[in-house]
């Protein structure tokens, strides 16, 4: 999946990945209005929303983007309804030709780790037979309890040829409590980023490795050091864009050959229209606005490379 | 709710959290055949089979301890189905008095962490209407991102009265790997706990914190430094039982009020039937098997609280 990733940036020429974190106070009001008067004001009636919503910014996007983010609180916090939301947006865009990043976080120990891995990358066992649950093609892990809950995800990863990109060093301004601590004079996170290379070392693709990182655009001096320190991972980039990160603050995620990178936008591509450079789209054109939005975005970052 | 917690703590004598975490080698052969008869050997067998074995257990132990733990991970693994055996379980634990500590080890931050505390603590809008999501009453929260991950889920704690546990030094063999790495010469997990000490200040129970913390049976000797750390926090102990915790070493845990601690056994109840210990009870009498393993866990933790 990861050569599958890399070779569909080459063919967008388009490092990036649209976060699909459908809040309520961005779905248009007619979608909403349609929703409601389906299934009235219930979880059903929400899922429904963003499910449209979705719908609409995936059919503008998904020939210009190798991939997509489903950030899953934003369904889970609906419920079981608001799930089968993050379930039908995962297929619809797989079906669509796009790489789905499931924005999970998930992290436990053992057979725990395990079943998180297998419910979202692999299959699980019923009797004689095996089933994907949610399927996506990526995820994010959270490494706090150390290779015990990572491992799992990447004996998984090698069965199903998926990936992760393993929290090192995220985008919040609070990020740095405990991942900034110094442990013998370095930052933890520089720490958690070389197991990332350890955990990457043995499941290789052609020239990255299946265990990725998540590192903010709002950190670019950290980028830099982590680009060093795991030159094999494929860097997630959060924080472009709403959260304050710049096209010229990501070039130090990249390699020198031009890959090692997929930046993220989310409320800044699927609520572009909310934005008063993309107002004269309108509502009803909501999804014209997010393409015109990735269009922007794929030009700040090839002039900021083509600047490097 | 932690309140509640102390009080049925108290009135079972027994401060003991049972996990609900289904693997399906533990359910019983003659479970799995109804529900795939009924079912087939699909997801929606599976989470059958799993939501009849964990009623089954609830059944047979609700009266003797005040909660249970479910590991969603273990229902994530199903798909939407086994979400849909994880909110049946929930509520029907709920109906049966029994305080609900989902173990979802969630973080992510901002609006995100918010969603993630608003399905499984709080309600959630549509419109002019709300509603609970997952429900519980307190879930596990993984604190790597800072205090942007955990503020979000100590804002709804406040308003829900409900709580949280922060994950700070976990049961497994690897969790020193990040968790225990010196920071101005001491461990990373005790400044995890300092701040545990801090988010729980402000949202005070009778006579601990609604933000409790996390710290595995199988670190007793970190155990007794982090009860001192955080002396309003009450702690949840996994690692009882399977992982190798016993009961002299869960001593350190508790304050000297005698509380203070809730000691979680998942395997050790749920799967005792498969037990040398507990065999005499066989397959068909798994439940009974669970009640005898709980008053047998009760009876150790009061010895060894005795014998302090």
């Amino acid at each position: 999946m990861i050569n599958k990733l890399i070779t569909r940036i080459k063919e967008t020429n388009a490092p990036i990945v649209v976060g699909l974190d459908p809040m309520m106070k961005f779905v248009p009001e007619y979608i909403k209005k349609a929703a409601f008067t389906e299934y009235g004001e219930t979880l059903e009636g929400a899922a429904e929303a963003i499910w449209q919503y979705n719908k609409g910014i995936v059919d503008a996007i998904y020939d210009l983007v190798p991939a997509v983010k489903p950030q899953v609180a934003m369904y889970e916090q609906f419920g079981i309804p608001g799930m089968v939301a993050f379930k039908k947006t995962v297929d619809y865009c797989k079906e669509k030709g796009l790489i789905v990043i499931g924005d999970i976080k998930r992290g436990d120990i053992g057979s725990t780790s395990e079943a998180y891995a297998v419910g979202h990358l692999g299959k699980v066992q019923v009797g004689s037979k095996s089933y994907y649950g949610f399927d996506e093609d990526f995820v994010t892990v959270n490494p706090y309890l150390g290779s015990d809950g990572v491992n799992p995800f990447v004996k998984i990863c090698k069965e199903e040829k998926k990936g992760i990109f393993v929290l090192v060093k995220t985008s919040n301004p609070s990020s740095g409590e405990f991942q900034d601590q110094l442990v013998n004079g370095r930052p933890l996170y520089e720490l958690v980023g070389e197991k990332v290379a350890a955990w990457g070392a043995d499941c290789m693709g052609d020239s990255y490795s299946y265990v990725g990182a998540v590192v903010g655009a709002t950190y670019p001096e950290q980028g830099k050091v982590l680009r060093k320190v795991m030159p094999k991972a494929f860097i997630l980039v959060p924080g472009y864009g709403a959260q304050g990160g710049k096209g010229a603050d990501l070039v130090h995620f990249f390699n020198e050959d031009g890959l090692g990178a997929i930046i993220n936008s989310s409320r800044g591509i699927i609520a572009a229209y909310q934005q008063e450079k993309y107002a004269q789209f309108g509502e009803q054109n909501y999804a014209d606005a997010s393409r015109a939005a990735v269009l922007d975005m794929r030009e700040d970052i090839a002039q900021a490379l083509a600047a490097r």
